[in-house]
């Protein structure tokens, strides 16, 4: 085992800790449906007709934004984020709190600027911010933002990323690639009425491209314990951007769809609809590498792309 | 208005945020019964028998734990915190969410120690830990430990900090004053069934101890629109702690209640509960200085214990 985390890839802290969670101390409840792993856990209702998304996600300072962006962005990203992964399960967002961790030299009217923006995307996505804590970190520490989000879902319908079977197509929304230099790290637009539709459409598998395609792909894959094919080709690309880009840069919060039905080219709302590859048998597929690791804070080298 | 946070006192800074999240932004849904401000929010559930407690709390290095401490108790303190403000509620635990940032110089096997503590703790609560996140952060940079935690009460009965009134006397449960000396800043006991038994009795308010009795005793009569008298000498301390302990050291993690009737001298499970005061009307009681101030780094200075 590596000792240290900057030695380890993001996977192999993720798998590490996901088997602690997943050992027999943490097994205590039986409406737990959906444990640590996915996009968002599942929680079963205390009615049978819908069950609760909940979702934990952070921003930092210097990682997730830099100290020159605007501040009402900064708050906007934090619960977006999670917006995000509410939107990769098929699910609305409901109900967020919000903790904030900072030194004493950040000015007043920043902090207070980061909450403005997360008040306007709580409305614009129709949920509440119910609370919250602010606690102090030492000076020139980096700022840290961690949003849990509540989400709802019909009760049993919660598209996860292990659903997908071999034969399935691939989607993406959106446009994939570039999103540090154009600032749609900032910008960008959670799927929610997408994820909603495509859940009814009853597509198999959804993730949401945080880490970038190169390392989300195989999560999905894996999960469903299956292989993928890519066609580079196809990948839908912002203007300027490689498909290295779309494989390796990371934070286009589209959503990777495996559909056993053949979707449209463009969801109800407009947005396109990509089909990518397909989810074939496992150790039948290819491997695709890239993405952002997080512990060594820099994006790993693109090998395939 | 002060320019950096390091300028403000917690209860300022906090004061202009909720300002921000009371706005009519943040406003949308009617399922919200009680937002930000109280050891909780709670959220009208989806059958009239239960409500849905929600509350977020982080651990720093340097603030909350020292990096020379057990990282089992690390994991066990990041949880009891939030679970004690369940507690507080009068509720019960039931999912929690974890998001760590740290930097990559921690070794794999202190992180997997944290949440070592964190399952043994969810164990004994019977609750489960169902997601989080990992993020890393630059080198030096301290670790933070942030909880989510959802629990339930029944519908209508949570307990409030905004319910005393005039005549009510004060309770606190256990003994008060250093916690940090003594280590029960990490080996508290989360008053989980004292505060069910407590809010099965009809109390009228309460509230847990985490930032000394200076502080939190003042918020409870505020967010009640009411003032207090406390008699020092009824104060229950720890051995070795003067009643400036009990008021200033926060982190003790008790149960201040506010009751109309009077409770017995010990909780069903034998846990001491003692009378130290009472609440009177809005500007009749006394001012209580202390506590811990979190972005100045420092207690303040306890002017009248």
């Amino acid at each position: 085992m590596s000792e240290f985390l900057s030695d380890c890839g993001e996977n192999e802290i993720v798998d590490g800790l996901l088997q602690i969670l997943g050992g027999p101390l943490n097994q205590q409840r039986s409406d737990v449906l959906v444990g640590p792993g996915d996009d968002c856990a599942v929680i079963a209702g205390t009615t049978d007709r819908e069950d609760i998304l909940l979702k934990a996600d952070s921003v930092i300072e210097g990682v997730h934004y830099q100290p020159d962006e605007k501040p009402e962005l900064v708050g906007e990203k934090a619960l977006k984020r999670a917006i995000s992964d509410i939107a990769a399960m098929g699910g609305n967002p409901t109900h967020a709190v919000v903790s904030v961790a900072c030194s004493g030299e950040v000015p007043v009217a920043y902090l207070r600027a980061v909450y403005h923006g997360l008040v306007q995307t709580s409305e614009r996505f129709d949920l509440a911010i119910v609370g919250g804590d602010t606690a102090g970190l030492p000076d020139r520490s980096p700022a840290v933002f961690s949003v849990s989000l509540l989400g709802r879902v019909p009760a049993g319908e919660a598209v996860l990323r292990s659903g997908a079977q071999p034969g399935d197509q691939l989607y993406v929304t959106g446009r994939l690639g570039g999103s540090l230099p154009s600032r749609r790290h900032l910008s960008f637009e959670p799927r929610i009425e997408e994820g909603i539709w495509l859940r009814e459409q009853g597509v198999s598998a959804m993730m949401d491209l945080s880490d970038g395609l190169g390392k989300d792909l195989p999560r999905l894959a894996t999960a469903s314990g299956c292989g993928f094919v890519i066609d580079q080709s196809l990948l839908p690309l912002h203007p300027g951007c490689s498909p290295k880009n779309a494989i390796c840069d990371g934070e286009d919060y589209e959503l990777l769809v495996a559909s056993a039905t053949q979707l449209p080219a463009t969801c109800p709302g407009g947005l396109s609809l990509t089909r990518i590859g397909a989810i074939v048998s496992e150790g039948e597929g290819q491997a695709v590498e890239g993405g952002w690791e997080y512990f060594t804070n820099q994006g790993s080298v693109c090998r395939d792309a």
